[in-house]
């Protein structure tokens, strides 16, 4: 008995050294869009209770400090090579991570994944309320018991096993008509998907980026060049409700390696906020300097389609370029026409941008 | 007459591609005061037009880069061991370096540095018209010349040469009754000097940072571990005039290592606007989780000088820290007394701070 | 029975692909001793298996990449916080590291932690072929099983609950009188214990040092900077045999922080290996100028203690110093007499070193 | 007279500082080969006294932190755009560097640039004893007075404005069939010139890479991803002669961003000093693991074109990879077959190669 007592009392200190371990958060630079809060989002993840490698917890951990502010644990149901070590338990992994969520204040999306055999494949259910009913032989079975649960479904990484094996068939068709399925993964890891793209715009799917992490993440921050792949998601407000609605509602982009990867229609206004253009401080004959800021995350490349500014434009993430234009109206208003070469909004087709120069009263005596 | 125009050409183009060449910028991320904005300053550097290894122009670039807003170019009038090969003309750095700080949006202070033999030192005069006038026998002369021109005047590197060659002499008393001298430098490179920092108090002089850089600048951004000395000036506006009016009303904070040093009028609003708190977004039994984000380039290290919070508290640069509070009133606005370490009002001598949680209504229902 | 087929497929390339994912592997650069194989070894960490929050394999993939040679999993016997999800299996950690540790070649010790509440505290038992005989009511009696496998068992963070739970007791004596106990801890994780430190000079037990690590390490590769604190053992080659003789004798090391601790008899050659003096390149009148480098994964601090040489001297890690030497005699051999500050002997004690400059017939002619 | 005594005191500290300020030097890793010593040089640069912006002995301080053994300052004879203010001495950078290139143990070869417009071109002449007999009105002349001295002469960024301005034309052949031209730069700063590539196998004329830096360097160390493009010259030892025969012999490689560039007979045995395999520690059933480790400074690419091992093959820089290849003899000693696909040994010619993997006796029995 008093072996016990001392035992928790070690605990106690372990545990709270743990907690005070908690490394700070660095915020991933996209700015909100007007009306909506940009979630930074990772819905696709594994832990030791299916084949990830790390307990649910660290998944938390890994997202506070990388700065997403919502995750999904999403166990496969169907394939647990460590069951002999940790016997099947379909809603644990959110149970366990769910008061460290609550503590770091980020949202926990209550999760898993129909894991068959490709085709059909892989399809996360997030927003689910109990996974237990998911666990049924019939594929069909499965994804309409998350659709009872008023879950959100989506394909997972639709030609991980080639384009084959990733076919759009009869039983998606039969799952998309039903309004069961919403989403398909554009990217997944390290890899992008041509196919899913174009399926989300015909069909109206949700575009979805996630790492579908199973190993520890190393990453101490996201930066431009070593961040996972996510979703980014405009919310109405940061809660679960307002992110639910607007993956329904299809209002997501993907950060995917150097790329962003969505609608035209949000990767436009994303752009405008991303790069805020100064009054140009100077303009000589036939010259004006301007400087340009990209607040975000992402290194932005611009290719010229019109006639004014430099033929290649790049705007490194959270810095300030100077641009020296040349143009016989020094003091007028400028629009720069350019491509946004790693906007991507349809396979193999940039966002078309505008960079509009404010005009300035007085020229610079040398 | 032909070799001439080819290599013309040549040359057009080799200075074209330098200039293309101009890295992007990272801004330093000090806050601006209510009613002031913050400009980082160094105003003490060399060029090879006295003993420096940097052409001018180089001096703009670096400061462009590293997120400068103003710089002095200050090369020493009686020592140029380079003359030999570059002829003295004490005005000739600012003369080149003028038009690539007017591209880059920089402010360029005319300067030059006053250097005697230690006692009396040497002296910066900056805002200066002329140097010629300075370069006389007499060091009273010279200062009474710079500020014929309406210069600011301040000591460097008080103590470099040891406490005893820095002491306060009956020639500085001169110079400051006749408000000739205006400001010292309380660090100067990678030296911090506590006299200086006690006489700025004592004698109501301007405290500055400066980084007295001969070298090249290898760095790519100023970081907060890796950053020059420098003065933040809070004035009006981004201009020269405004920025020797706040010179002149002593409205400075030195960034020196990993520290903040300045008068505690200053370094208190500085701190609040550089720690921004939310509101509480979880409380539980005896418990609040609230974070705090510290928007600034400086590691903010707090120890506690009152009842609430942890004893120590780290808030790293550019990052949110998730802090959970032990009180028997979870819902209550809390008061969290600090004193903060790297913030030195004068010399062994920290700011005390208060960071006010504000209360929450609900109760988090586990 | 055709889904359990595929979805065994689709395991099969994740499994492949996690394997081929390896990452590279960065050796940590300590030289060997003449005569000896420098291991670098953590002997203490911990899985999901107790209260660590990773899977066994995580470790080894840890160790590969950061360039370990030897690690012990030893999660605890009594305090098993996750057992609820994971059931009690003792030897479990091993089995499931134990292929790839093979596959990376790296040694993998079976090895246990006895956690008893302190006094007398927490022991790691390395070497044992079963864990299951050590869960036992009686704490001595779980020394003796291990000791009855032929473990070689040491204290493990000594102080970590206050000198006070840390102090030597009779049951100590106990174990030590019975040559059950072989070594401590003189660092774990980030603390140093001096008394440790001093009890194991006094009773000849072997110093150790390892990371008790529990959270996945996020390290890409070891740096002086940024490392574990590990324990270097100097062993006739690298087998789990050898390993068990080093340690029985003594002879090791630990990498603490920017420290090496040990005994006199081991750094002495230590550093000798570390740092390779070159014949001066240069001699000029009273000077002589020679570059010396330091090999290792050390920042070596130097303090003279002698006449000649720069009054410190700092030999950063994997880089070369050009020192200039003032001497009357630049053609002669010349003894540099140092303190390697952060070779530690003794509590408080520093190595004494010499730095043997060969001597130079030719003097260069300006 | 006292003014003077005191500033140079002052000066002979600050110069003293700067001395001791010396950074630390960080070796690049490329292997000497049997009988050669591999000396990394940057035979192309620029001070004030042409168009660079920094004194030359910057030059030298660059070259010894970030690991080169050879340079050559090598300012412009007809393009001086700072001459106003820096006088015309051609044989000046030379001279105020030399002291300091001798303190550093670094070579410094006396050198020019003979800089006409293109065609026919810049050339720099190295090894010259005076400069100023090349500044002359004549091209030719110009070269057949550095061919006078002995100097080596190769033909600067070929193509930089043009392949048309760059093209081979009837001065070249003259200087050519003379012996006057000696080589050519493959690659020059960021760019790699093909039709210089093709020249130099053609015409036997020896391979170059040089920075042509002109501001100032700011890495603290070369790295895989971020270093100079330098010569790799094999000499027979670290001497300005050897390094001139060897020059003179075409034994030279160029390491331009991430590859490798010269003639097979070099880079085959180059290739073989970069990568040491190890016997392998594992072979099981139809399976072979062995280690192989790149001690070179270059991320090593390897593309199979046998049937044996992993079809694509990442070494990266001094770090170690573990392989696994199926076979079904995995006790015997196999021959991977790869092309180095980042070893160019012409344009668009990738280096085959053979890693031998020594057989193993013992199989592991698990």
């Amino acid at each position: 008995m008093k072996r016990l007592f001392l035992i928790l009392t070690a605990a106690t200190i372990l545990v709270l050294g743990n907690l005070s371990q908690a490394a700070e958060r660095h915020e991933i630079a996209f700015p909100d869009l007007p009306g909506y809060k940009t979630l930074k989002c990772d819905l696709h993840m594994h832990t030791v209770f299916s084949d990830g490698y790390v307990w649910p917890t660290v998944r938390v951990d890994e997202a506070w400090r990388t700065g997403l502010d919502a995750i999904a644990i999403s166990d496969h149901i169907e394939y647990q090579p460590f069951k002999g070590d940790v016997p099947t338990k379909h809603n644990r992994p959110y149970e366990l991570a769910a008061d460290r969520a609550r503590q770091m204040d980020l949202l926990l999306i209550k999760a898993t994944e129909i894991t068959r055999s490709t085709p059909p494949g892989h399809f996360n259910a997030i927003f689910i309320s109990d996974a237990n009913p998911l666990d049924t032989e019939s594929f069909v079975e499965a994804v309409k018991q998350a659709n009872d649960q008023e879950a959100f479904v989506f394909w997972n990484h639709q030609a991980l096993y080639g384009e084959e094996n990733g076919r759009w068939q009869d039983v998606h068709t039969k799952l998309y008509d039903n309004k069961w399925l919403h989403g398909m993964e554009v990217c997944g890891g390290k890899r992008y998907y041509p196919s899913a793209h174009k399926w989300c715009l015909e069909k109206n799917l949700t575009m979805m980026g996630n790492s579908d992490i199973h190993r520890p993440d190393l990453r101490k921050k996201s930066s431009p060049e070593d961040h996972r792949t996510i979703t980014l998601v405009f919310a109405k407000e940061k809660t679960g409700p307002a992110l639910k609605e607007a993956l329904r509602e299809g209002r997501t982009a993907v950060w995917f390696k150097l790329q962003i990867i969505g609608r035209k229609e949000l990767l436009g206004p994303l752009f405008d906020q991303c790069v805020m253009i100064e009054k140009p401080h100077l303009s000589e004959k036939e010259k004006v300097w301007v400087k340009v800021k990209n607040i975000s995350d992402l290194d932005i490349s611009l290719k010229r389609t019109g006639e004014l500014g430099p033929p290649l434009l790049e705007l490194p993430a959270r810095s300030t370029s100077n641009l020296r234009i040349s143009t016989e109206t020094p003091d007028k208003p400028l629009e720069l026409h350019y491509s946004a070469t790693n906007f991507l909004i349809a396979p193999g087709e940039s966002l078309d941008v505008v960079l509009l120069i404010p005009g300035k009263k007085t020229v610079a005596v040398k």
